[in-house]
């Protein structure tokens, strides 16, 4: 079984609503971009705690037909991105669990970087684990009878935990929302009629007309009951320094949320203007890649006065499909997902922005492409500095070998995408981009420098392999398309 | 989470057999009367352990072209039909955990009858449960570090649960069989080629071509690996008091199997003679209920004399359907499953034969229906005593008020059903129509001598809820049917 | 697009009754076993037709979710096995057509010897088949512009066609139900409520609470509307010959239908008695094939005085399971479907009874497993004569080559089953069974004499392969189970 | 059974290559725009024929792992939208039908203006139909004995049937393309290897890596098979007279297509420089309609000198949601697949781009959601002239009273969207952005002058209800998600 640590996901958590499942499931559909590899929803009308769990997508995992079974004033979710072998059903949560205190679902985003070494040891106390989730641990301390018998038993078990998590926890009464004191992933906290809502990103109150009101505190633990919401900072002062993963900004966040108090659109906006005074060079026609280097592309525009035009264009249907290995040679596209329009590029000096560039395959065919429709000269610009080391927290890079900018220098990656020149932002010029001090994000994957000690004994990916149980079923998840590329 | 105990199960392993899954999945199907609701299959190729398992029957639950995914010479297997509302993916069998020792795949058939308390015990000691089964808590058992250390550490666990079991147990290099001191369910070593096969019943070894070797032993516990099979007795001496579930001989088992020592269909034929003998009267044709009843009503005919006739015809499609609430009503034919053959039971004085009497609501309506066709007679024949006690090992009867001979006495029951005389076989003449010496056998539910102390608090059903999730997909199971009426 | 001609199929329609598609559902069940492979429902609500069909068993093919987007108080239904390779969803009945007298929905039981004549006469004027169906002809005949302005115009197309049908015709206002006027295949009608019911076997009748008024009549066609039930006999008074196919009663139909105005399973009954009486041999245990050899093994033991015993049980499971065909060579058992008892058998001269006898590898495996359960002598009784010639009406046999008794005779039969003696009924004694004059059955495929002439050509299989459309689902379909064996 | 006509579809067909299946599906992927209810595919090895057909996407209705069913050279694909009741399984294309001549295929795109007609005097000859789609009259025509008789009998039933349609036609040996004397639809000739590529789109020949050659000509039929392609000019001389649907350029297409001589995405940005030469106005930013305007809207920026912003973002996953109408009340967003980011349109004064503007339902809440983020000022503007006229061939525009353009005038509308002001791109400014003279397209939709006479009687619906047969399926299809807004 091997504990696999690097996942996307998005958390959903919703109290004092009636069905509040039904709006948990509309605002998942809002996260869907953060995992689209499992999704469940746990409820509770007070007495009883119902669960409904799934692999794929949501609609599939969860179908709005067993929303009716999950009844309830309150309910969290959760979707999924696995990137290991390990697809288990086990492991999609939210988990549900037994033990003294009772029934207890809990959902998490993050990277816990002690969770192999504190599971040893419990394994050692005769603890068992039943899925292969970094996640579980946090279980297995709440049980502990020494923190059972705690004032503030979760507090001190949030306490024991070290790397990124934002955690909701469920009971049959209440909604727990947890944020690690380095605020590494976001969370944040909306109202909805009489009721409280708490989620990844605020684009899920937007789908379901709730009002964003703060985002939860690192080190913050708000509880949501009857009795209203209560605030917590369950973590030591001397260790809340936030350090905001400043990838969720670049990359991963959706452009209409806003999280660590700005809007990511803007933020990537502001990027490519960056990057455009960086990096200038006289060309014809500025091109992103869609989607995802849209907003920095317009930002390119504005500072550097070129026009956008659309020269590629993304097929948002073949995401969805399962190529078998044999018939994946048959297709000579640029990709499955975008296409050139040549008229467009042709005879013009081109500049292609996208957010990142991590390891360059899908980037090198569109260049490629658009060489091949005559583009005369073709200018990559890269709205992140290169992603040169692994993060623990909770984004799954490719191993170093796998990471472009890790094993190349700039002439060679020109050379090897083809392109006449490749620019990245500089790290400073990044950091100028987004709103808080610079100490405040962490860019661990560019600097190296990681603001949470790593305890587990990790290599440049998070595996700590355990010859055992193993899923063949990757392939059948190529079905709900990553909605991302690289 | 209530924390169902009664449960069908059946059981298969094979070590030493190339593909192991495969022979394991063709056994199964022979043992698909055990358990219609869940399948798991769990393989190990000495190296890694997979698992595959589902809902449904098992080609639904495991479909055959998962197989290959499923390498290795050692494989078990389980299917399971669980009676309370907690039919949960979770729960489904065999269960696969990581603990201190390693992986470990676990299937059981029975009902344990301390589980609730040790639970409570653990629980308070920091243990989470992910099921809500009964079975989890051999698992914890393994992992205390206490019994981790001692020299037999799976001995002494078994030692500490109580009630009936036959558990598979599956390592990466071997299978472990074991069986309550009392034997109270069946479990069987066969041979497979150069390999062993462990089963529930002996028809699974007949579709595989296995050859029945002996059944294991009351208190018995057998490891199968690449040094061949050790045997060894786990339970104390004085703790070794056989009682095998006489029910199984009268209605759970398959009537090709061997079980206790003998042929079911051949105890059925003799229970049949007996309840000819203790209860004629005249009549003109002996009509069997299909399938339940038939040989006992073989063997009705031959110390009575009277002819045997299809009376009752049985559609074998019909159980797999399932019906809405709304279209239910309008079925007005005696059931979905039965049909009365008028020509037969026309003018006729009819002696209806059946395995068992638990609710009586069919039989009720068989009754009617015969009449209706013009029965001047009919006298119902049951080759069990009276159901009056709930059983904690494993069967799962309903509820004392449901139980019709709890509640009713003979002449209350003809009026009911509508039968001019119903007669039960009488105790000791269910006892002579079996081998072994009367006390070797458990006949709890006709006596209420429980022959292993029920130490968690039961009710006549045995549960332990606790509020918590529930599961109310149960009417999705009428599709697969349950092969057995009552 | 090859036409194929051989087909079994079920056929039921409700005229009056709200939500006429319920109880048509219903009814359908019971006739599950006269096809398989796949199902469709028509209905009107005196306005709209609408269609639901699928393949599979019915619950697959038309799940009870279904049935509410079939409103209306008349519907048809139809199961369907075919048994060539064009198991193609353009051929599930009924067909919906649209022509200039508008919507028409047609189920069809039995097989058309003259359509493919008809059909090659039909293209040469421009018409268009969709199916590879005989039943289409019936449609382009209705279509004909000479045909359409005939007063009578669908008794004289009835006419045109020759060969084994019952017809459900199924129009916005009223169902048309059309017997062959050889009456080869069954067809009743029956009381429901306030409306009528028709139905291939009278079983349907008994699942729904119908209540059985008579036959359709050879050469009629009888209309069912507001206006009640209107009777017309279309044949000329000379071709009106009853031939009822004698196969329905011996294997084809359910022993609890009455059929050819005899109930199934006496028939059966008596035609054991006489195979018993015909062969007689001194034996110890009579034992049936499950379920197919049942009723006659009764009626064997009767007349024989020997007891009836169950040396053979039936796994009703595991014809539904999908082997892939690397997987088959791993059973070993007799078959998937049957397992022996061996205390049964042992040192006893087994008399085995069966309906029939076809190309005999299974009951080949059965006797084998019964000799190696120590069975001293194996004397097998099939209680009808030879199959040695094919049927053109819609029985399907395998080619000559295939069928056992066309190709061997009694004492190469002997040993090639391993068998001590093998009796068949003889032809006077089968028809001595039944109630009706001899001259009333078709016995075609025992003695070669066909009572309507074959149009068509045809060789022992009726096949007219237009090299075409072709589909290799097969294996598909044996998920589904052949309800029979042979 | 109602006869639509409206339909989205896109064609695809390849012969030469080897497997010819696989690359049809890959390119009816990139085809997947014009229709998402069902796709089909047929094949031929040169002697069978063979298909696979399925309602939703392309993956769900031909998996991948069905392609290996469909072997040989030569394969014809379809994708379809339909969008009346009638998304009937039997109306899935491509159709294969048996006639005198053989087995025919038939795919076909566009919409017929006397298929109604047609067939009323086909069904009085006793021809049957079994779709309800126009393109089965093309059939009938072909199977006359008449027709069949003819030199060149496919070139005259082409010029029987009057509309829009591009036909392709696959025989066991050859596939056949056909498109309209107007050219209302696209249809383009490619190379791939050894072999021939026709598709709607010349995006299916990029994501197979084929070569475009050139379109298949207004009035041509192109004839492909192993003695190469033959060109054929079918229609008279006199009725060649190019009228290419407007409407695929302004919305239909993708934006990297080429059709009717021109890249579409160029077309757009130049009806986006064109409308904001028309009806510029001072603001702050352009916003585009995601996907739909954002190639009009760069044209506009370009001409206005203004810059782009996203202000609306797409969320590409809840298209494929099912939403049940009582969870629908519980979406307040603006809509499930649109959202704002509020800092790009605060205080700003907007100028909101979309190509087209049909019932409005969805704009309106979009201007509304941007007023509700503080805009100061909403001005819509769009790339084409108001919908009022219905299309006879082919676009599904909703009924004339649901033409929001068809019933209220421009204030009417500022008023009712709650916007400051509405502008449309004129006419004349609309023809100046495409490259052929006006009289080269239809632009019926925008000025009822309709091109070819409409002989069918139809209202401004193509509508020939007959009562009957009708599918309420429909909201299963919300599950693929439109690809379209409106």
């Amino acid at each position: 079984m091997d504990c696999e640590g690097h996942e996307y996901c998005g958390l959903m958590g919703i109290f004092g609503v009636p069905d509040a499942a039904v709006p948990v499931w509309l605002g998942l559909h809002a996260l869907q971009h953060r995992g689209q590899e499992s999704a469940g929803i746990v409820s509770s009308d007070g007495d009883k705690i119902r669960s409904r769990k799934g692999m794929g997508l949501l609609p599939q995992a969860v179908p709005s037909s067993e929303l009716e079974k999950l009844p309830g004033h309150l309910a969290i979710g959760h979707v999924r991105y696995s990137t290991t072998g390990s697809s288990k059903p086990q492991n999609i949560q939210p988990l549900v669990v037994d033990y003294s205190e009772g029934l207890l679902a809990i959902a998490h985003n993050g990277n816990l970087v002690n969770a192999r070494t504190l599971r040893d040891e419990y394994e050692a106390y005769g603890s068992i684990f039943q899925t292969s989730t970094d996640s579980e641990i946090i279980v297995h301390l709440l049980a502990n009878p020494e923190n059972v018998c705690r004032e503030n038993s979760l507090g001190h078990c949030l306490n024991c935990v070290k790397g990124a998590y934002c955690f909701l926890f469920l009971r049959d009464d209440r909604i727990i929302a947890a944020r690690d004191p380095q605020g590494l992933r976001p969370l944040c906290l909306g109202k909805l009629d009489e009721g409280y809502v708490v989620a990844s990103e605020s684009v899920a109150f937007d789908l379901i007309g709730a009002n964003f009101l703060r985002e939860v505190e690192p080190g913050e633990m708000v509880t949501i009951s009857a009795e209203g919401v209560k605030s917590e900072i369950f973590a030591p002062k001397k260790d809340i320094k936030p350090a905001h993963c400043i990838f969720e900004h670049i990359y991963f966040a959706r452009p209409d949320s806003s999280i660590f108090g700005e809007n990511v659109h803007q933020v990537r906006h502001r990027l490519g203007r960056v990057l455009a005074e960086e990096s200038m060079v006289p060309a014809d026609v500025v091109v992103a890649i869609p989607d995802s280097g849209y907003s920095a592309a317009l930002g390119y525009c504005q500072a550097s006065g070129l026009p956008l035009d659309r020269g590629l264009i993304r097929n948002h249907y073949v995401g969805r499909t399962f190529l078998a290995p044999v018939q994946r040679q048959r297709v000579r596209a640029v990709s499955m997902k975008h296409n050139v329009v040549p008229a467009v590029v042709k005879d013009k000096r081109v500049i292609l922005v996208d957010d990142s560039l991590i390891r360059g395959t899908t980037t090198k065919n569109l260049v490629g492409a658009i060489r091949a429709a005559g583009a005369k000269e073709v200018h990559l610009r890269i709205s992140c500095p290169p992603n040169i080391y692994p993060c623990f927290y909770g984004i799954d890079f490719p191993t170093r070998e796998e990471l472009l900018a890790a094993t190349h220098d700039i002439p060679q990656m020109e050379e090897l995408l083809g392109v006449d020149t490749l620019r990245y932002i500089s790290l400073s010029g990044m950091l100028s981009a987004v709103s808080l001090p610079a100490h405040h994000y962490c860019a661990a994957c560019f600097t190296g420098k990681y603001p949470v000690k790593v305890i587990d004994k990790m290599g440049d990916k998070y595996s700590m392999d355990r010859s055992g149980e193993e899923d063949e079923d990757r392939d059948m998840l190529d079905l709900h398309g990553g909605g991302k590329k690289h």
